[in-house]
């Protein structure tokens, strides 16, 4: 190793070569028919873990595991800190997914470490890495996984979840790979969240505005919240298309339209006032058993998805919805059945954490940028137990959950350099 | 057979038992696991023809078929008449069908028949009734194919279409029943239409009007016309539920949701304008192989059935569609495909024959009502033909093509009763 600050330029390229090393690595561990795949508390994510472990140990850093069996990372001089602060991400991905939602995170910290390790260097506090298992709600219904068994706030009905492919449940899967199943159901935290300083999280951006805004990487000022309906139906009376007179019909498609228009124009009204809000509807669907071209279909299914930065839209949201739907019930002679409600609540970032990244942007020469997160991520799970959390987003084409995701290295080592800068100067 | 009137009641109840013995034994000739089958161009169908041809002749009434292997009858001493009335409807169903839509208006006729038969009546007119094949479109994708046949009207693309079950074309399941399919492809007529003086066809209500105002049958003034696309598409851009802000959205559910909208504000004013106009989209449907409840869907499809007796407004609606779409493409940043457009012109009842009719309801006591058809009826194709035509609807509860159809047998005495006196007096 040598102690001595490598010429900038070099010590760059050399970062880079390293970061896109791992991230082929581990694409290579986990390869599908179309992008990667890393299921949730798998042998694939078990091999993952297994192979940084390999590539920080030889970087000659410490490396141990958590009860929940998530990986740690850290310099050797800080393994046994009484307190310290976590850069985690997750290492699992989406079926079919991209290589760098979640990744991302991890390799992010392990550089920060084999920098400070290369260049003999510590940090203003300890820091410990945590590569984390089950981030994904794609495999068995329940996000977060990981870090809500850490934080013992894995509720009973997701440990019974069933896995989607196998059918066998969470609980079984995690017992597999040796994970304290009758801790976890007892909600007996797996780690002692006092003893972390903050918790720190880089992650591609899951939208598309830091293309737009040609910036490299981010703040996050919070995480939306959300309402969801997975499946609200619009029930109204099927007839013929051409037989049944206008004032006769109880036409549940054009009760969800008029719907869907006054939710989009009360949007509209929302962030004219300054409110943070999105809005989605991904799934919509008449009956494919009884539907046709000329049937008025009697019902129709569409989810609803309403995400905010704060309670209280989300709380306004909920309230217009009701509202909205009784004046259609009324005017147009249908019936909605809102079906289960699924909310989480906004995350805000810890004010303090988010000036020192804007500190540490302008430190690396980037004009602070701060922005919301749309997607809930593990750093929400940290917060809601109680420890002050950020993240770092970085620039990222097409979205994330597709093998199409496309983060730029040069973005990435952005974002290294600002979670870099700010781990060094903590507050 | 007794020559001599007997009292009112006696014929009344020999008139219900008959027609109900006719409709409970065609529906027993077909049964399917719901409802009735009755696939056009079948062997079911021709024992249909066969049954009913059996009951004609044991009430000592003319019966033959026409080159187009549909079954004719008439009194004897019309079965050569030069010029003669058409009482007409067809014997097939949609597949899981109601037993009323078609054979309705065939048993209509034979009782006409069988009335003036048993009462040695003559009509002003002779009278031939017209039991056609194959009026569904839900076998072959085609429909009024029995009638465009004999019109000579059939399109090369119609005889090739495949049937939906065992994928062979139309033209081979006619050639199994002795069709000739040689002159069909020809498009030369296998009738002589210039021989009818006119179309008369009795056909259940498929909507809601005549229960809502209680009327057990009416006249109809014309069948609307229709402008049909099978699957609209709008695309946007994919992308995550919570990540992308509305400014960058391209979300083609809330487009197609505007779009339908501003179809139904349209709608309204046309109807105050006094204006005929039916508008469905019985088809709604996201990608399931991609769609999710945090996914903002890359397209929407769906179907679009706008039907008026007015060929303007027809016209009208299309060309609003078009402008409409143009709006929100460019509102929305989102690009509507239309796909194919299916286009039927309105076909308008004869305004002689709808007063002839509007005369009959007032002769038998009932306050003359007159409706538009909504949907399509083989009378179209005679209209279209030439021939003066028009139709008597029978109030039916739970509209047509299910088999909940419910038609009291006393309304549909009630519209025999208005046929017959038209045919007795005929202009």
């Amino acid at each position: 190793m040598n102690a001595q600050p490598a010429p900038f330029a070099d010590v760059r390229a050399q970062d880079h070569a390293l970061a896109a090393r791992l991230f082929d690595d581990v694409a290579r561990l986990s390869p599908d028919v179309e992008g990667v795949s890393r299921p949730a508390f798998s042998e694939i994510e078990t091999r993952t873990l297994k192979y940084l472990e390999d590539v920080a140990k030889a970087e000659g850093l410490a490396v141990w595991y958590d009860a929940g069996c998530n990986a740690l990372f850290s310099l050797p001089e800080d393994r046994d800190a009484e307190r310290f602060v976590v850069v985690g991400s997750h290492v699992d991905s989406v079926p079919f997914g991209g290589n760098f939602d979640g990744l991302a995170g991890v390799v992010a910290g392990l550089i920060c470490l084999i920098r400070a390790r290369r260049e003999g260097r510590r940090f203003a506090k300890p820091v410990h890495v945590l590569a984390m298992r089950g981030e994904e709600s794609a495999w068995f219904g329940p996000c977060y996984i990981g870090s809500k068994a850490l934080t013992g706030t894995l509720a009973k009905p997701e440990i019974e979840a069933r896995h989607k492919g196998d059918g066998r449940t969470l609980e079984a899967h995690m017992a597999d790979i040796g994970l304290p199943v009758e801790d976890i159901r007892a909600g007996k935290p797996l780690m002692d969240v006092n003893r972390i300083e903050a918790y720190l999280e880089l992650h591609i951006e899951q939208g598309p505005l830091l293309i737009g805004k040609n910036i490299p990487a981010a703040a996050v000022s919070g995480i939306r919240g959300n309402i969801r309906y997975r499946s609200i139906t619009c029930h109204g009376e099927a007839g013929h298309s051409g037989a049944v007179p206008k004032a006769y019909r109880r036409d549940p498609v054009l009760a969800m339209a008029d719907l869907l228009v006054r939710l989009d124009e009360s949007w509209t009204t929302i962030l004219n006032k300054g409110d943070d809000l999105v809005l989605t509807s991904g799934i919509v669907a008449t009956d494919p058993e009884k539907h046709a071209m000329s049937r008025i279909p009697d019902s129709v299914s569409f989810s609803l998805d309403m995400r905010s930065q704060k309670p209280e839209t989300l709380d306004d949201m909920r309230a217009l919805l009701k509202s909205e739907i009784k004046e259609i019930e009324r005017d147009r002679r249908v019936r909605f059945e809102l079906g289960e409600e699924l909310r989480v609540e906004p995350a805000l970032c810890d004010k303090g954490l988010v000036a020192g990244l804007e500190e540490a942007m302008r430190q690396v020469g980037q004009e602070p940028f701060v922005m919301p997160s749309g997607g809930g991520h593990d750093a929400a799970v940290f917060a809601a137990a109680g420890v002050p959390s950020a993240m770092v987003f970085v620039r990222n084409r097409n979205g994330s959950h597709n093998p199409q995701e496309a983060m730029e290295i040069d973005d990435f080592l952005a974002g290294v350099d600002i979670l870099s800068a700010f781990l060094a100067r903590a507050e």
